[in-house]
């Protein structure tokens, strides 16, 4: 029997045989034509993921964190102030950072965890002070909550705010129109909905963003992410010629260019219907099971992701069982409710039938721990989602 | 008939099939207990590859400029000194991470393109003044200078100054014994002599360095970069615990452990023997071919890296000519001589056989060139070293 098992978690995901083809090909020099020619395509390709014609994408070795460091080291200067609308850990993260670079944090949390701040609380935020940078995290990993990041962009665009969308689990999974929407930032991590493997940092900034950058009166505080750096390096590159400030990492970037192509293939609109297809599968799954979710609401929901709390008696050494069954899961992350639920990642180049071997090792594991309910049952609420 | 190149530049260099076998793997989640495992002996190894038993490792997703800018941030305050002592490109840019974070540098700069400063010269710098930190260039892959670590080294240690050598093109190729030398913290890349795809920052902190940034007055001004984020991690997975903060980058992480095993099973006397003698061969042979080199003598070279300057009546189209003959080298970077001279790479997995195809390609692209010279010449000196 093969021995692998399907790795369902945030970050990261299962990845297509082509991508995993790309990070073993026998390295060439961050000057050869062939390279040059995939990071050149690359770049295109991720304003045409991130739907974001105007942008000036940078992709550079590092992990998610790295890319918001650079949001934030780039966009504020000591002094600026800036909103975060919080949504868990991932919005704490944002507001240390931003505070790291001088800027003077205000946040607006929601009510509850697994919910997201009233617009009205986030408007009345907004009003109250003039704030150079408002960061949303579109899907916070700590808890699976998809925040309204259209109704909230336009909101900081009507109070003159730059908009930072914290698009790690979401980018190439939730729908995230960057320019229609407003949105002057987005950044996210290879390892997520991207589709490969851990280790770039990828950011797509609009033109709002760079001409605040341009303005700035003071040195941008990182050396590593300053823009003054990757800028030139970028640009080169996206015109086919090579550059050098740091060797940039060719495997990676490779597997990143036939990802991307991957991706556009599918087509942005198509592979949102997917995610979200398969999320409400794997959802109606889980609430066939009898099990609740930390977000509040369906409509509070990522499509990434699912954080579905443990039924009664069972606790996080369900996660063991369910990885004998085959599965690999991921615990708690919220510090306030990290022993109570636990996490399933579904994005990239997820299919049904990952959800279905998702539900069933589920079944395994929580029959394994002694819940009682139907065998089956969640299997049977997916199934007839998928249709 | 095979159409694959060799790549001999000074990184990315060739990598063995294993490590690129790695490098293709199906990811696994950064807490999986093979992962853990493989993180914890990696960063047990880097002690041996770096000879520095009472060193703290970092192993993190980003470039060598990452590596730079880690031990500038977390060691520089505002107002410290700082020594460089230039040896070229990598030396300014060392001078201008540390002026980023605040220190006031000094450069000892040495007479002319290709040499180190005169020891006399760096130690009347150290005792004019009180410096914090002192940074040597290995070998400045500019200019192929290896410098001399070991003497420098002793001086920054006799005026108390933290020694921090950037070992990019040198760890695991060059000798460098970390902890007998009183080098404070050392610095690379895994494109290099370590043998991996470009992607990983590698840092090794003793225990001066480490306390150093433990009394720091004032934060660390560049977050990513901060220790505090990342010593909890590299103690976790070294414990072979699981730790998060930023998802590690996994098959990176699997090459280098599998690397770091391939490089002591060689053993590091061994392996500096090796590039010493596969050095000599090449430099023996450019020699016969009727060509100079950028660093000004033989004891001024690196054994990773050898940078010929191009003969009479050849320019950089020759780099092309010798490109179709089978093998990648690269041109020039020091922006002073940039258009004169070119740069081989010899680190890691190389070969004697790679050695000769390399001065095969040369005296072809040489003579496809014009320039008149005893084909042949240049293999033959080779082999006698090889012998």
């Amino acid at each position: 029997m093969k021995d692998r098992k399907l790795l369902m978690i945030p970050g990261p995901v299962e990845f297509t045989p082509e991508v995993l083809r790309a990070m073993g090909m026998p390295t060439t020099s961050h000057v050869a034509p062939n390279f040059i020619e995939a990071f050149g395509q690359a770049l295109e390709r991720l304003r045409d993921v991130f739907l974001c014609p105007n942008g000036q994408p940078f992709v550079l070795a590092g992990s998610g964190s790295l890319a918001m460091d650079m949001a934030a080291a780039n966009l504020v200067e000591p002094g600026d102030r800036a909103l975060v609308v919080n949504t868990g850990y991932f919005g704490d993260r944002f507001a240390a950072i931003l505070e790291r670079y001088g800027a003077e944090v205000t946040q607006v949390r929601a009510a509850a965890i697994g919910d997201e701040p009233d617009l009205a609380a986030v408007e009345a935020a907004l009003k109250a002070d003039r704030f150079k940078v408002m960061t949303i995290t579109h899907v916070d990993t700590s808890t699976a909550v998809g925040a309204s990041v259209q109704a909230l962009a336009a909101l900081g665009q009507r109070y003159g705010a730059l908009v930072v969308v914290d698009g790690v689990c979401s980018v190439a999974g939730e729908e995230m129109r960057q320019e229609d929407w407003g949105i002057d930032l987005a950044l996210t991590a290879s390892q997520k909905a991207i589709g490969v493997p851990p280790g770039l940092a990828l950011v797509v900034a609009g033109p709002r963003a760079m001409d605040a950058y341009r303005q700035r009166r003071s040195p941008v505080l990182n050396y590593y992410a300053d823009w003054a750096q990757w800028l030139p390096i970028m640009e080169a590159y996206e015109g086919r010629r090579p550059g050098y400030y740091g060797t940039p990492p060719v495997n990676l970037i490779w597997a990143l260019n036939v990802s991307l192509g991957q991706i556009l293939e599918e087509g942005m609109k198509a592979r949102c219907r997917r995610h979200r297809r398969l999320s409400d599968a794997l959802k109606a799954g889980i609430a066939a099971l009898g099990m609740s979710q930390v977000p509040v609401s369906p409509d509070r929901t990522a499509t990434t992701l699912t954080a579905p709390y443990y039924p009664d008696d069972v606790d996080a050494g369900v996660l063991q069982k369910i990885g004998e069954a085959g599965v690999i899961l991921a615990g708690g992350l919220h510090p306030e409710i990290k022993a109570r639920y636990f996490r399933i990642g579904h994005m990239g180049a997820v299919t049904p039938s990952d959800i279905l071997t998702t539900l069933g090792a589920i079944e395994q594991g929580l029959a394994q721990a002694g819940y009682k309910f139907r065998l089956g049952a969640g299997l049977a609420a997916a199934q007839e989602v998928l249709g």
